[in-house]
């Protein structure tokens, strides 16, 4: 099996898995047409390289918010990885600890913080906004004990998304998987199964807020010195409004198609949001992209389209479930030799020159679909 | 069989119905062209999620011209419901009164107005423009005893659309089936079959009239105190003259590509109509659409798009054709579902704020065809 | 078989035709780009009906150049029309003639001048640019003679186009037919066949001319009063040069695809022509088009697009070889049918108002493909 | 096997070739998305042909640099070309002769300079920028006595694009092939075979700089007083300051979708190189194109598009496979009479007509795929 590009770790993930948990992992929200339309965006782009830029030693260094990293991404929030594989965020905060990039571990992380922190790894910490509040500060709080380095607040979750996959699979969690954070063992919602619905959405259900709003954030920067990042952002007044707010960034994400159906592509959406932003005061705030990056062309496409990043969802899960923390490790270094290699071929010597990429759109994807 | 998508129920009609009855039902004019472009048009549609406003308590509530409303939601006129199911209107009436959204009974309803006013149905009355002034007089006051609320004129039909299904299976309704509120049991143009022709055409032919202008419905207008609603409107120049008529409201539709194929798709023409009226002098002149809406990410894109509400004709046809009553319930009960989850994820807590919805177009559609 | 389609006739003349006369009936130059451009292009236009107008007696009667027609269609010119029917042009001509539309005699016809004014058909002349300049004035004589009503100077062969199936095929006239008009019988190149060649191309090599210009076309005109139609123009500055020459119109037209391959379709190039002769001092003016017209929605759409009339090849030769004259009625009576139901539908008394039309496109054709 | 169009030759040559030489010819860079879109880009162009213009005589004759050549066209470097035939560069090259266009001779032929100058071609080079410049310059003194009469420097291979299907093939040059020029013999990196990697790849990553700039540019200036062509550039900011640096042109290049995967297709870059050159003091700056041509139709599309002429990689290597000199020969012979005929057909008679051809595009492609 070659493992020439990162999609061919989807093949072997898909091989190993059980059928309920691929399609968790791969599927989205009702037709999936966001999930199709993040791909048509990425593949529309052209980008026009530049020349005769010595391009021998191309820097991928960056700061993503607070913190140092190897390239311009991070591992994104992904629920329960000890679905995938039974070493689970252990696994993949090693690889990306190895890797140098920041890993974002889950509220609903199946491993502990604690455990996390000592791979070594720069972690940041997703927040889903609990009902309990009380609950809620005591989650900050143990990450900032864990020395996180930011927030990374997930908006586009007032409740989950249909995704009619795991509802027809009646998707459940295994008495061996369990939100580590929230300390409720294998007996709550999330391990009860229910016919033609998921077990997942109906245990979030219960424990996340639908009322969460602009009011909650200033709140919650209010509580901690942590720089936050604001997930699931499109529209660009709400990037305007995150910082005014105090967050430090934003993730143009759809959630990888999960959530709103028909939500905008993140490709398309990005434009506009890097544009919303580029005059504010604040030069620090940075706008990061996350949904359907599986390519170093595609991270080049994110920074000429105005990132300062991407998040990486699923490639980083397809690489845990082929082969735990070295499989994760491939899909890693994978992007790295695709990124530098992109760098070069378009002339750019280093990332601030690939924001000045010119970019075209084809009307429709020519190539060959992965 | 899962349920979990409007389209669902396409598949268990198909099972049950006779071929030439689900051909009239599913089918369009000519090509099919405009039946294609409908669906084409909503599936570019990519909409804008908003953040971070509370959306616990998603309101779906509103007025359709003067008529209270669970969502923003009608159901459309189709004639001969009784060729679906054996209680017809009356199973998709009881549906509408339960799910709280208003009825709009055919001309060629083949269940009587009387009847269906007793299921407590918000009632809406089509009218097809008779030859007979005389009976079509008196079908306008059977409609105002009964309590109807609105009259629905339906524009767009001076003769019936060339659907060469229905031609070449020489469609013909059955001696069990009639058009109740035109006095003519089964012995009509609409029951004699002919080779390489629709027996529906040719009744409607017979009875509809080809020369209605602008006059007649200000002459209509001054006959009845019901509001009128247009329906059939794709020009802004006729949504603006409607109002002008002192109609309160147009239909954008193309009668779900019955009619001219190669008309323009309703979603493509929404924008336009909307607009142009909205600085009409009456605010409440009101723009509905139909023709091609499918689940509750659809109702929001029309919504964003500038209608205040759709009406759904297939759709219900399905459901009443794969369970009766409770078929149609659950349909419009998974539209419900569909639009609270899709406002809320869209950060909608109301439907005005679904109307300030940034849209944006894809060139192509990326997602999986239903 | 049903006809409900025009296009349901092409497979009638699949069957009954020769591979390699199909072959040159259908097929186009090269790739046949162009042959399935001038669909998309048609295929993407979206009308926008207007409603509420008598359409109880649409007038679909006009004047096309000096002649008058029943519908605004007539006749392209064909070569041969022997190769699909023994009977030939004087069929297709009857069939014309009872349609009331004007029928194109080619310089390539397979039967005489004279046969077919006794048709008594409104007959118009295709010229081909001769290299004897006396040959041409004497077809021109004749063509007067026999009570032609317009010249139409075909202007985009300087020389045939490259049609690989023709050449796969070594596609030769047979013996039985020849071109009546040219006093050649069947011994000429157009009867040689040679491995990888059209004999067809390889006569019109010989005897037409690459090297006509606007001079010839100012000379012609000094030489006849018969008004003269350029067919085959495309770009806005020619049309506009065809009117200073004292041309009465142009044919907007790629010669179906047969020519240039990759050249522009002509529903695409249409409009900005119909702009540019707007506003000609000579309102008599006219902008006729062809390539790839299929049914009244199209004929609809070309007049919408700015045309007054369309032309139509192919359609016309299926049902000639269908069916003699009859199959060739059956054609234009369809055609007529769909126009009428068109312009009813799309709310249009008269052709007049369908120049009023509003046209909107889509990305790409939702339908389905005939 | 018919032989009416180029790509009929690309049968023909897959034919003959081992599985992983073919790879290599067709293949691109990572998912071949570039590789697509540059027949994408081509075949949305629509060209706009004039009409009753004398083109009896379509002169096809042109000055390409400093070089006479009898049609628009060039032979593109391509490495290797006795991995497709045993007489490699030395047949290409007298059909080139032959057919009066420059041959390139690449950095990396497998024949050796001298013998090709005695073909009678005229010669230009292609430079791959090696780390040691003193052999680089060696090259280009045997280049300037040969009678090379134009320097083409490759400026898009600061390293080898990621090609796939080459590093699965473990792709390698077999002993009777290695490049002549470099005086290394059979037993260098590019024949020492390794698993997932291309021996060609890491044999150009050893001995090419990726540390080129405008400033080696100048300095190679400084050192010939041949016409220096850069052959890679996509940005019109490139082109403008290839000019600066003393440049006679540009060839707007992806490299036929080896290099940059995602890079804009050269179709769609060429517009903007063409205008932004336009206006330059130095009238000489010629824009010639690859990537993609594949037909006179597409070479009269470049031209019109802006260039004064295209290079042929693949297609002429089809040739070279599928028939060795003689099969080049008739590559070239059948693009010749393409052209000729695509140009008469535009009613162009000369290729400064071609270039002021209106150009319009389809969203798509809607004719049949080569
Ligand atoms: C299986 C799965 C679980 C996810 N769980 C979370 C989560 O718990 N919190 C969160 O903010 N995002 C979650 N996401 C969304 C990702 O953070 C990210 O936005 C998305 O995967 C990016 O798209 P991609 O997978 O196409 O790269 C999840 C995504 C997947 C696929
Ligand atoms: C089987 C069928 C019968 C219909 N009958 C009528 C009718 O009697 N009067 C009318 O105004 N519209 C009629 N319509 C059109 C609908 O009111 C509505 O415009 C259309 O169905 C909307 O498109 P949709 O089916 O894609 O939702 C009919 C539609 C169908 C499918
Ligand atoms: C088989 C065939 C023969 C034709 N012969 C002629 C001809 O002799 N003279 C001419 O001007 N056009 C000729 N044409 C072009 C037609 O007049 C017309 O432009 C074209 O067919 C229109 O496209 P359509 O076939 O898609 O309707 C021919 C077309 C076909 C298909
Ligand atoms: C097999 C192969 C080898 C090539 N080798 C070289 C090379 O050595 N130097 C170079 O500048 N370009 C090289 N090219 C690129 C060509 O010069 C040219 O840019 C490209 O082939 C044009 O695209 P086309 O093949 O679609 O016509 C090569 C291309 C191919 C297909």
């Amino acid at each position: 099996m070659t493992r020439l590009a990162v999609t061919d770790f989807a093949a072997e993930a898909r091989a190993v898995l059980d059928t309920s948990v691929w399609d968790w992992l791969d599927g989205g929200a009702e037709r999936e047409w966001t999930v199709a339309g993040n791909r048509a965006a990425l593949d529309r782009v052209a980008l026009v390289p530049r020349v005769l830029a010595d391009v021998s030693g191309c820097d991928t260094k960056t700061t993503l918010v607070d913190s140092g990293a190897s390239l311009p991404v991070a591992i994104a929030p992904v629920a329960y990885h000890r679905l995938f594989h039974p070493e689970g965020e252990l696994a993949t905060a090693r690889a990306a600890a190895a890797a140098g990039v920041p890993f974002t571990v889950g509220t609903l992380s199946s491993v502990g913080l604690e455990e996390l922190a000592e791979t070594g790894a720069v972690l940041w910490f997703q927040l889903y906004w609990l009902r309990d509040r009380g609950r809620l500060l005591d989650l900050v709080r143990r990450a900032e004990e864990a020395g996180v380095e930011a927030l990374v607040v997930t908006v586009d979750v007032p409740f989950m998304g249909r995704r009619l996959r795991d509802a027809a699979n009646g998707m459940t969690l295994p008495p061996t998987v369990h939100a580590a954070l929230l300390d409720e063992g294998s007996s709550g919602r999330a391990h009860r199964s229910a016919r033609d619905s998921s077990a997942i959405a109906s245990h979030t259900a219960e424990i996340f807020s639908p009322a969460v709003t602009w009011h909650d954030i200033a709140w919650l920067r209010g509580q901690t010195r942590l720089p936050l990042l604001l997930k699931g952002v499109l529209d660009p007044e709400d990037a305007v409004r995150a910082a005014a707010e105090g967050a430090r960034g934003v993730v143009v994400s759809n959630h990888g198609g999960r959530q709103l159906d028909q939500a905008v592509p993140a490709a398309m959406a990005l434009p506009a949001v890097a544009e919303a932003v580029a005059g504010l005061p604040d030069s620090r705030f940075q706008v990061l992209v996350d949904s359907g990056i599986r390519s170093g062309s595609d991270i080049l496409s994110a920074l000429a389209l105005g990132a300062s990043g991407v998040l990486l969802g699923r490639p980083v899960i397809w690489g845990l479930a082929a082969g735990g923390e070295s499989g994760c490790a491939r899909v890693l270094s994978l992007l790295e030799t695709e990124l530098r290699n992109a760098l070069g071929l378009a002339g750019c010597p280093d990332l601030r020159s690939a924001t000045r990429l010119r970019v075209a759109r084809m009307p429709y994807f020519p190539g060959k679909t992965p």
